[in-house]
């Protein structure tokens, strides 16, 4: 596939993705009796991802998150020089998905994004429950590390990649489920950009800490897989033609 | 497969869609320490759509939504004659649906129907968090845009189609985790037609905008297939004989 | 397979599934701020159902459930001369996951099986909404023959019976989210005898009508489905023989 | 592949499985209107058992469970003389993951160990619902046998090892569903062990029933399907190379 469609994919999922998560959290913020809040969040961003990875159908090049995708150019499947528009691409859909969501948000009398978080991620105060920053950094840092870690693996040979977007779905679900108490739920640097910079002040102080944690993460996942596909060199690390 | 029979698979499909989805919301209307309903309504209707779809066996020909018909139709994937006899079908089966949901739910001491949304949907005073009329055709159109346009792409081969039950079911409940808090989960013109035909003044009142939203949306997705079908025509322009 | 065996996998299955879902809502019944008992009990029947599914691994024959095995012999694809055992398995294995069932549940200090309604099914003031006799018949009838349909078109080819377990497991989690509210969840004469013995008084008194209106659901689903087959011989008559 | 990669990918699982599933109820323990514990931590541990499966792509060597470990020994389809290097590293792996729980959950003012159960298996007075030691023995035992009875069939054939990570993640889903209320979850020794070492005290005086039951049960499911694979040795019995 040429790189201009890869990229609207990339752009087009992202968007999908930040939408349908962080909405459903941001637009059920004034039903009573919300007890499933993180449920339904985990809940919402594992479906949008399986959608979108079957809807794209080709898991090596579904993204849809710079931690993945500097993942997968660590691991060397992925060529160097589409990171950059990659991760452009990923995150002018998140703020589109961002975007679309304010409006919708705002049709609630009420409805400020100065008094919501609006799905945006923190730490210290901004924390759900006011975890530390170093607490949040560890925790991003270590289930990125595993979700990306577990995207390169299923997508390393074509038995495997039929059931990546089933494994990624679930393996996002259960991280969120984690991390939602914690930062409201990262591992993505693009669906944490989306909102915050529609919060602006702390959230965009605080975003820094969700690009490099959630990066460290993914090429730390992208070492690993070299180091250990490496010792089994017929079965992991066979270029991925489709991927490029 | 005759006319004749897909119209009744058309009809039942939607009459259970309608039946179970909605039953998940208004038949536990009266329990204490409700905190899931969100949740539950949204796995009812993806389960229920999972199910039927699995059962019809031929995604191409299992829409149970006017708005998947109309995507179809648009993108040249269904024949336009039978848009008529679908669409009759499919707001049958759920006026059907609808009626059986009010001889159960009318067994309960103090059911009323004007007191109770009976799973319909609304904007304004009749949206659950009072979402303004733009803020929910916004919302319905986007999401169905998103739902008609995985469903076209999950059908547009073999391979994917043995995927399309779960996709279809798992983006539908993704959908309503959003849309429910905002306008009871519409996004299928003849599901919001049944309940409110029983709820009949305000519901009747707002129903042209859950058909005017969703058919747009469909078309939206239909029109974007084939912008994107027309590059890579060996892929996905292929027509469904199935399907017709 | 020798009957002897089926018949274990029968009790053993119906055991398993009774156990399960109806623990998930008797032993957590002391936890304070228990607000998704509907979701929790859908899960574990629809759950154990999938589960005991793939390990009895030929859904023609794993049907766990009285009104299933209805079902087949109605449709003719399983022996006249097998339903007798056949249920007579079902029904003590429901038994044997009840009384299971009470051994731990009496370790809970305060509990009484006579003040609780340890999962078993009923109408009227026995119903957890207080639905109607009348309700709760068609209730029960309705998606029992939707339950057993889905069953029968799912056991059709072998192509359908991969996907069985998940589509069975599903469907049975869809129509318990609805159930649940109305009856406790039955649409299974065994499932809902087991816990009825161990309660005794009302809910055997109301036991004649989780074995009728199930039985009639399920009988309506055989018929309907040899309806259906009639016309279209070559794709669903064909007789199971590994069912028999 | 190798022992000594083999029990990375037992200590690295297992890691991932005892972090994940104590992490959604340990994590957010401090936020308010909380009714989904029981169906978090389920799904947060079922989740987390897929994705491992997936990732690990055989499920006749993926345990991440001493007790799984016991019954693929005692059905003859594991080498005894690895039974000791797997459950170390499961241990080890559980204590990792505990660890680095512990990290995070201490990033929360007010969180100490001490006043928490941190994800710890208990009887009597520390279930969560006062279950007595003989219920949760009971419990245990019967859910442990059905956990990894299950495992051993779907390893049984290639055609079922396919569905093995689903069947699995459900299984455990549906008996975690079960097991929280009564004994905050166990049926898996190493599980069990990560925690209980942070915590101390009662949780090391009622350890020894989270090693046995769980024990007992997995060895019984091996005696059980050694019984039945017995009678059909072609196909049961095969040895697994893979799993060697």
């Amino acid at each position: 596939m040429k790189l201009g469609k890869r990229l609207a994919v990339e752009g087009a999922g992202t968007a999908w993705l930040v939408f349908t998560g962080c909405a459903a959290t941001v637009l059920s913020a004034s039903l009573p009796a919300q007890g499933c809040n993180v449920l339904e969040m985990a809940a919402a961003f594992g479906f949008a991802l399986t959608v979108a990875s079957y809807a794209a159908d080709r898991a090596a090049s579904a993204h849809f998150n710079p931690a993945v995708t500097i993942g997968y150019a660590i691991s060397r499947r992925f060529p160097v020089r589409e990171v950059g528009p990659y991760i452009a691409a990923q995150t002018i859909g998140a703020i589109v998905g961002a975007a679309l969501l304010i409006r919708v948000a705002s049709g609630r009398p009420g409805f400020s994004v100065a008094v919501s978080d609006f799905g945006s991620n923190g730490y210290d105060d901004h924390s759900p429950s006011e975890y530390t920053l170093a607490a949040v950094f560890v925790l991003e840092l270590a289930v990125t590390f595993a979700f990306v870690f577990v995207h390169l693996l299923m997508s390393s040979t074509a038995a495997r990649r039929k059931a990546a977007p089933i494994a990624a779905g679930v393996c996002l679900a259960a991280i969120y489920l984690v991390a939602i108490p914690v930062s409201n739920g990262g591992s993505n640097p693009a669906r944490s950009t989306g909102p915050a910079l529609f919060v602006g002040e702390w959230a965009l102080d605080q975003l820094w800490l969700f690009w490099a944690a959630p990066l460290l993460g993914g090429a730390a996942a992208g070492v690993v897989y070299r180091l250990v596909s490496r010792q089994q060199s017929h079965v992991l690390s066979a270029p991925l033609r489709d991927g490029v």
